[in-house]
């Protein structure tokens, strides 16, 4: 197990000494990507996620605009952080389980009362996260630290994108793809543009109250379509300039 | 910084190598008391805390009886945990912040799927925590992971007790002492023979979900009680036959 650099071609994975948090220093090793299995890019310390971020998802999950039901925050378990390709697997309790295919910031160092326009300078880089969420557990409970911390409910990955100037923050498309009996359906297809906290707001928002430490991870919300998946369905969650980050779903 | 076992009179430190996880290894080094500064028994990977599970402090705070609201699970993040004495910091947008004195479990072996009878088998110790809480946001945010997760918002210690039998825990006392300009008063007074779920039963509960590692933390509920704290307020937690913990309340 190591880190590695994944080439900008996308098929190569070069080994590194220490952590993603330092000039990378190769150690010489390499393999093609194709035949590296990938794990979650990183073991956070805390997955600091803002609820209701999307004006699109906050009407149809929640059935109330968006200006009535304003962001809020909540934490996911380190412990159902999963790499691409690990197994969802749903325990019999957690119905009606969706996917929420999310942007997530990695932060890079230790910071607290961050301005938004300075968000960048404690990010490390940008990933994919699968916010997934049993819904009924979710309104059932209350609070949604159950539904949405039960193991293998936090898909992350494949890799860090560290390049914060590649991609246009305020106009990045975010897709959710549903594989089911081998048939593919697009049901999340929307834009980062529809955020309502930006990335750099959303920093500011968390940091005024939280220490975050290298290696943290921020989901910055769910567009509209999250959709219930089964056993055997497959979600492939995809970040044009990112990559995907795809996970079969299992029966615990 | 070490850890170290303190003797049953409650006088000495005595260093130990490696970690709580083990039988203790004495270096030889040894300390009075009085003259160590005690941190956070543990620096968790994650903690859980369970909601609304006093039918007294259900009614002060939610107006509504327990069985109509049961109890729910919520996370604070581990930078909110904070030692014995160390200061409580409220910042200016964290209003009617109350303390809430708890027993706390801390998990000794990882662990999933576990059953009520079998928690002590998980668990490496029982220690104090108070689950501070900004009731202002707790309540317009909905979710609770912002009030309850600002910095210095979990005090815990001040040790952690390892002999499970000493404690009858269907019969253990709970009590907070607020002190303000000199005078100190007795808020909460409760007994864990108030508790909705037991010990056994909360750990059902969140193993059923989430695994468990070697040092997180569980916050086992608060009592009826809790009261509004101001900077210059002392709070102490007092468990008998644990200890207690005590913290100064500043501004941030």
């Amino acid at each position: 197990m190591t880190f590695a650099v994944i080439d900008d071609e996308g098929t190569t994975a070069k080994a590194i000494a220490g952590t993603p948090f330092t000039e990378p220093e190769y150690t010489g090793k390499e393999w093609p990507l194709a035949d590296v299995r990938l794990l979650a890019p990183m073991l956070p310390s805390k997955v600091v996620a803002i609820g209701r971020n999307y004006a699109d998802h906050v009407a149809e999950v929640f059935k109330q605009s968006a200006e009535h039901l304003p962001p809020t925050l909540f934490l996911k378990p380190p412990t159902a952080v999963i790499g691409p390709e690990a197994p969802i697997k749903i325990p019999e309790f957690a119905t009606r389980v969706e996917f929420e295919g999310e942007m997530a910031l990695v932060i890079g160092a230790p910071c607290k009362s961050v301005k938004a326009e300075d968000w960048k300078s404690v990010v490390r880089g940008v990933t994919i996260v699968n916010d997934v969420s049993s819904r009924d557990l979710q309104f059932a409970d209350g609070q949604w630290a159950r539904a949405k911390g039960i193991d293998t409910f936090c898909p992350l990955g494949p890799w860090i994108e560290t390049d914060l100037e590649k991609l246009d923050f305020t106009n990045t498309p975010i897709k959710a793809h549903l594989t089911r009996d081998g048939v593919t359906e697009t049901k999340q297809d929307s834009n980062s543009n529809q955020m309502i906290l930006n990335l750099g707001e959303i920093i500011e928002f968390i940091t005024a109250s939280m220490t975050l430490l290298p290696g943290d991870v921020i989901c910055t919300g769910s567009p509209a379509g999250t959709a219930e998946m089964f056993p055997g369905d497959r979600i492939e969650v995809e970040i044009p300039g990112i990559g995907s980050l795809a996970n079969p779903v299992e029966r615990a």
